[in-house]
């Protein structure tokens, strides 16, 4: 068979003016320009790959210049050497002697390990012809171990561990498979509540989504607590008692003050806290939890979640009740693999993490897979969704009944239009252009 | 009084090429070159401050690139303005909403932020005429408080524990001051036993340490056990059972392989294993300081720890017994200033990080204020020592009698020489340009 060579990885710097309008606002980010650093591979053969990694704005041009620091270690490599030992390969990005340093596995240099391995793991699916979630369902399991890197949780879960739970997840695989394709995947949405709508705004936003099928809604709390009150009790009474709450202060408290001010939104009777405090700060999680239990309150914490080594000890100290995996945060696939099988190991369900750009469309794959070949249940477990940027991706998500439909094409759903990346190109493209401009 | 308004910052890509000789080398960096972004501030009227983080080669210019994203933050500010609510600068660059979703605090961007804020101290100093330490050390309490960010560590510190720890140890601060001027600050030596030494080097080097009256040793460890046992039992032979060995494994082993590697060598008696695992696993730390307590062996860590999110964990889990800042990890002063008076509250002893370039010139500073200030005790303390590079320094560290000599001159001990760092510039320098040609 003809090796697959790659010959070139490009990198993008795209933004969204989503701070125009208050899209994607909360306690900590009033101000938000959704974008992403994104990578194009490409093969001799003329094959492409797409991946990205998620930012607010300034500081994409780091992540961009991270990337390209770690195209020396893709560029002159075949797509089948890279997939034969992708452990290896993991840790050669990751573990690189010298760029370790500043990291290692977190902030920068993880976001742009992501936007890479995104795009191999595409590129895979592509070459495979799948969907990147069927490509993993129908993976042999030990073939998924070996691209697991295991240094550092092995406390935790071993590689064996890791394999008995996929293969005792084996029964019942195809018949997951065939409920996925017919209902989907269910999600809630974060698209009405925004801490910088109005009321009004929230209202209209959350009507429309009752209509449209939705029973769980997320609200942003965490700058002041009497217009969390408020909102909190308007979208309950909207939505109703049986429908599902769930609040996100995106870490704005300490860990007293996370316990006070969630107590007082208790009435409302929110699923989850989700990141009540630093993402850091696993055993102020753990005390949040702890204190916040007895109220039916749940933590959820994830999105700046550095690291399987981070999600192990969250996990460890039971400081988390929902475990938010992100596509775009973690070492893409590779090290989300690893958190899903953890996450089983101490039985805690996946919620994973999207919104953003292209978030939704990725880890759609990623929660499809946990169900079919990891999890096998439902309860308890949803996937985000936003509704914002989806058109700018060649094969956006389709939801349906509030589920998302799993995707067709093959790959990762990673690739954007040409014309969204050219004319969002910061600063270049012609929608800064004029921005700048005015 | 006329304001010093900041109207320039330059930063530069400067590496050391260590790696040709071994330099540095441990278990998990085999082959670093020593370098640092370096940053130059300048005021209107003229005067200077200069900071630098330490990072090892590859990817210096990702950090280069965060520094000049946060130089936004920095020009056209004044010092008195900075320095008057240094707390609320502090927050500015490590929160800003959307940067911050690049770290939060952590690798690429909190190293650019030491980077900068160094050089903010730096300029503070020699403004007031001082080297930073006696800044330090004469500052009022309540002015040093509102230097430090307490964001997500008052479960384990408030403000006001803070300042009445400082305001304690106002007793005797005279005096101590008085004893480090005349005796300097006790230190010890990573010199002698990198990894990639031979054993013959480790002799000669360990032999002519003792001659210079060095008390107290590092040895790198964790590449091979067999190896690590020659090695420390040839230096415990040499500098016989009452000088002090320490052991340090650069995050090379999981937990259980920790423990039981550890235990290996504890007829060695060494006084720490520094390193043992990932610096981001507190309860991975915990679990291994627990283990090796009944050997009478401590824990050491925080070269890569990343902020006092993490410290505060580490010492609520007690799974540290010796608390390693870093100058250039942390976010400069302001940020190790919570994690000394972190450290003293919970009782466990710091003994800083150093080597690299520049990072004995730094810390020490910081370390005899936690002396003279803090803690007021020497017992179970020590700062590191390595002996390279301080030649492209202009002030730079002077040891004597293995202790370093409190700096007179003002400022940081941060500026390096014109000619060290223009000869050095990568990949322009006239070095690197015969290296790259070669």
């Amino acid at each position: 068979m003809l090796k697959r060579k790659i010959i070139n990885l490009s990198v993008s710097d795209v933004r969204f003016p989503t701070s125009l309008e208050q899209h994607g606002s909360d306690a900590m980010h009033p101000d938000p320009d959704y974008s992403v650093a994104y990578a194009v591979i490409e093969t001799q053969g003329g094959l492409k790959g797409y991946g990205l990694t998620f930012t607010l704005g300034k500081g994409t041009e780091i992540v961009v210049c991270a990337v390209k620091a770690l195209s020396a270690f893709v560029i002159g490599k075949h797509l089948e050497d890279i997939v034969d030992d992708f452990r290896g390969f993991y840790r050669l990005l990751t573990s690189d002697g010298q760029m370790r340093w500043i990291g290692p596995e977190k902030g920068v240099i993880q976001l742009a390990t992501a936007a890479v391995l995104n795009a191999v793991w595409d590129l895979w699916a592509r070459a495979e012809g799948k969907p990147l979630w069927k490509l993993l369902v129908d993976m042999d399991p030990e073939k998924l171990i070996s691209c697991i890197e295991f240094r550092y949780i092995t406390d935790a879960l071993t590689e064996k561990e890791a394999l008995d739970i996929l293969l005792r997840a084996q029964d019942g695989k195809r018949k997951r498979e065939e409920q996925m394709l017919q209902e989907g995947y269910p999600a809630y949405t974060t698209s009405c509540a925004w801490i910088g709508y109005s009321d009004e705004q929230l209202k209209e936003l959350c009507m429309k989504a009752l209509n449209d099928g939705w029973t769980r809604f997320k609200v942003k709390v965490g700058a002041d607590l009497q217009d969390d009150i408020r909102r909190c009790s308007l979208i309950r009474k909207m939505i109703g008692p049986d429908n599902v709450l769930m609040i996100d202060a995106n870490q704005r408290w300490d860990v007293a003050e996370a316990i006070e001010w969630v107590s007082r939104l208790a009435e409302f009777k929110p699923l989850w806290i989700e990141e009540p405090t630093s993402p850091d700060d696993i055993l102020g999680h753990a005390a949040i939890a702890k204190a916040l239990a007895p109220l039916g309150i749940g933590v959820a914490t994830g999105e700046q979640c550095h690291n399987r080594v981070m999600f192990k000890q969250l996990l460890q100290a039971s400081a988390l009740q929902f475990v938010q995996i992100d596509s775009c945060r973690l070492g893409s696939v590779n090290e989300n693999l690893s958190v899903l099988l953890l996450a089983h190991k101490f039985g805690v369900p996946v919620c994973p993490h999207a919104g953003g750009v292209g978030l939704c469309e990725l880890v759609q794959h990623l929660i499809l897979f946990d169900y079919i070949s990891v999890s096998g249940s439902l309860e308890n477990r949803m996937c985000e969704y936003v509704d914002h940027l989806h058109e700018h991706f060649t094969n956006p998500v389709i939801i349906t009944n509030a589920s998302y439909v799993p995707p067709k094409d093959p790959g990762y759903s990673s690739e954007m239009k040409d014309d969204s990346v050219k004319s969002h190109g910061y600063p270049d493209g012609e929608v800064w252009q004029k921005l700048l401009a005015s």
